[in-house]
């Protein structure tokens, strides 16, 4: 392909019928997600380096995979990685939001990182987030969306989750010190992904004793297998579980004690849903608590707790596709006019004015061609508009799966039109 | 403000009942250019840098303004200064687009220029483009829709166009040669801006003397004053013209002989639309053919006829706040619970499954600062869930604007929610 034709790596192109499924997705999110009282919020995409490189946002790691640049003023600027560290900015620096202020945001995040299946440099984030609650019935609610949506999206879900507290409880009992707590979680974080054996390893090199090591493995599979939070020492854990069966949705979820995430902004509760019966073993939504990290980021001693939630737009998309959902055209009816072009376009508008969405076909080409079109894009009815139309006012709708003609006058269809032709809205087509 | 939270030059954050303005911009936007055929694509903020700078892009002008960076394998990348280059570069890298495409593209685009008032440097567009068409219907359908799109939005408007060949005839007639005719038009778009003398200086001093300057103007007056496009020998103006008439938004539409718009890329028809009766002097949407910007920016020799408008979400945005217009709340209601937090979870669930909006305050605070909360972000309806509510199973629904209550029943509010409740989508409130 011609040079300028390319994308940069880890970039790409959306559009035709998976545009349309994507699109799907982002709808479904919004409504859900204004359902449960967040409200849209848009951040720059632009932010000044400084900010993100906070001590207390992302940390060393994404730093490294930050686009930096700088505007003619020379201020040193940076594409940001994702949307937590706007979200505590907007709430910092508007006080007024601080007290209770859920907020939604659905945009384009950026990170110069190594580009594997399914992993892009440039992608986009669905973040809902609410600061001001210290009630653990925000996790549960959270928790209760997810479930809520992935049905919607006719997705199988298991949302694990685990609290921060139980894993220092455990760590504590092992005898490692407060200090190293990050270090041992974020090696205990890859136990699903790589297992006991490696972890311990990788644990054993950062200079922990086996022993210490297995004391902290019995004590983690004990809770797993009894799967009982009364014996985690969470009393925020258990407040959880309760509500979690209260709301009828305990089914849909899974304690897990070696789930920790491992970003260190998490104080509390953390959880991560999964999709049942697919080849995506990654994460497609995670969350959790993370009590200090605005007071943190601001410097101040205010009190900002806060939950939140991040979906994965991508690879949600990408799970769809695997189930064999396909978007639909947005196209509800195609007029093709016969040397009748003005003709046409008004009966388009006169269609238009009654929520139908319309094509006209504007090119000048075989009638057949037209009607290929039509069938290749999947638009579900054509008219043919003639001479002889326009003169009777009578005109044949033609069903494109069917094949079946319905005559009706064009005064008729365009003061009452059947409500089949008004497909509102983007859904997605199974195709398997 | 400390320095961590400020936005960069020219960036701002958007929430609140302003962004659910915008929120309603962008959807009606969305909803009319769907009704007319367009279907979404979505194209990459980066880009590489030599794919803007291609000759046939934007022009030099342009390029100063472009923000570049470089990725970790020290490509040269840019962020998009249009939605029009990667719609071409789109088209381009996919040739079964080429014969008869239609899209819309909404998203960020990005320019290190002077920032004015309502200039930022982060913006969102919002394009439509056709490419495959060769007759004026493309343009006519185009001005209709814009009509229609304003009309939607509650905006008087006038759209103005003009053709390029109008312009063409007229200084093939002055003597002008053809490779000056650029730098001529260029000037010439500032008449409506600056006046005729302002022009004809600028003229002069670019080596053009003033008998010529004279006919030109002697000229445009003539067209502008008989206002027919008769005497224009361009025939496709007055083609279009008659569509204009025929789909009866003549009297939206102002033919303008010395419209002739700044950049290089046009080819036929072009147009812009002006605000009635608002102090935003500055266009709104505008566009135009270009039937040649593809073709030269993939350098072959395809023929890629091409009719496109980009609309200004902001500037839009900032007319509508102009005409006193605020977004709404996107809450229908907002559940107090009095120590009954689980079971006003459960109601909140089974309102949203019947798509009612819902926010449950989680704030533990006095009864009154949560009904203050509600006033102050315009939520319409409050329930307060107490024990007794819970017990009973009856409670009050309470009009926050009139403060009068509706008791119903838990079973009768979940099974077939009031209408009222139900505000689907976000409307514009007037507040003068």
């Amino acid at each position: 392909m011609a040079e300028q034709l390319r994308n940069p790596r880890g970039t790409r192109d959306y559009y035709g019928q998976e545009q349309q499924l994507r699109k799907f997705v982002r709808q479904t999110l919004e409504t859900v997600f204004e359902q449960y009282g967040y409200e849209e919020a848009e951040t720059p995409v632009l932010n000044y380096y400084e900010t993100l490189a906070q001590k207390y946002a992302g940390g060393a790691e994404i730093l490294k995979e930050v686009y930096r640049l700088s505007d003619q003023g020379e201020r040193q600027l940076a594409l940001r990685y994702d949307l937590t560290i706007p979200f505590a900015r907007l709430v910092g620096a508007n006080p007024q939001l601080s007290p209770f202020y859920r907020r939604y945001e659905i945009g384009k995040v950026f990170r110069d990182g190594p580009v594997k299946a399914g992993r892009l440099r440039e992608f986009t984030q669905c973040d809902v987030d609410m600061v001001g609650v210290k009630s653990i019935l925000a996790e549960a609610e959270l928790m209760a969306m997810a479930v809520d949506l992935f049905q919607r999206l006719d997705l199988e879900v298991v949302i694990n989750y685990n609290h921060r507290q139980l894993l220092e409880n455990i760590l504590k009992e092992a005898g490692i010190q407060a200090d190293c707590y990050s270090e041992v979680i974020l090696s205990l974080d890859k136990l699903d992904k790589i297992g006991q054996t490696a972890v311990a390893e990788e644990l054993n090199q950062k200079g922990f004793t086996y022993p210490v090591i297995e004391s902290i493995f019995a004590r983690l599979n004990q809770v797993a297998l009894d799967n009982r939070v009364e014996i985690t020492g969470s009393e925020e854990l258990q407040e959880l579980q309760s509500y979690l069966k209260s709301l009828g949705i305990e089914e849909n979820t899974l304690f897990n004690p070696a789930l920790a995430r491992g970003l260190d902004i998490y104080t509390g509760t953390v959880f991560e849903v999964f999709l049942k019966n697919s080849s995506i073993t990654s994460s497609i939504a995670s969350g959790g608590r993370y009590d200090r990290i605005i007071d943190n980021f601001l410097g101040d001693e205010t009190d900002y707790p806060a939950v939140g939630m991040s979906f994965g737009l991508d690879v949600i998309f990408q799970a769809l596709l695997e189930q064999g959902a396909a978007g639909q055209t947005n196209i509800d009816v195609f007029i093709i006019p016969l040397d009748t072009g003005v003709e046409a376009l008004k009966l388009a508008q006169a269609l238009r004015e009654k929520q139908v969405r319309v094509l006209v076909e504007m090119k000048e080409r075989k009638l057949k061609r037209s009607l290929d079109y039509a069938n290749k894009n999947l638009i579900p009815y054509v008219i043919v508009l003639g001479s002889q139309e326009v003169e009777t006012g009578s005109i044949s709708l033609k069903n494109m799966l069917t094949g079946a003609d319905t005559t009706l006058f064009i005064q008729e269809l365009t003061s009452n039109p059947p409500a089949f032709l008004k497909l509102e809205g983007v859904k997605p087509l199974k195709r398997c």
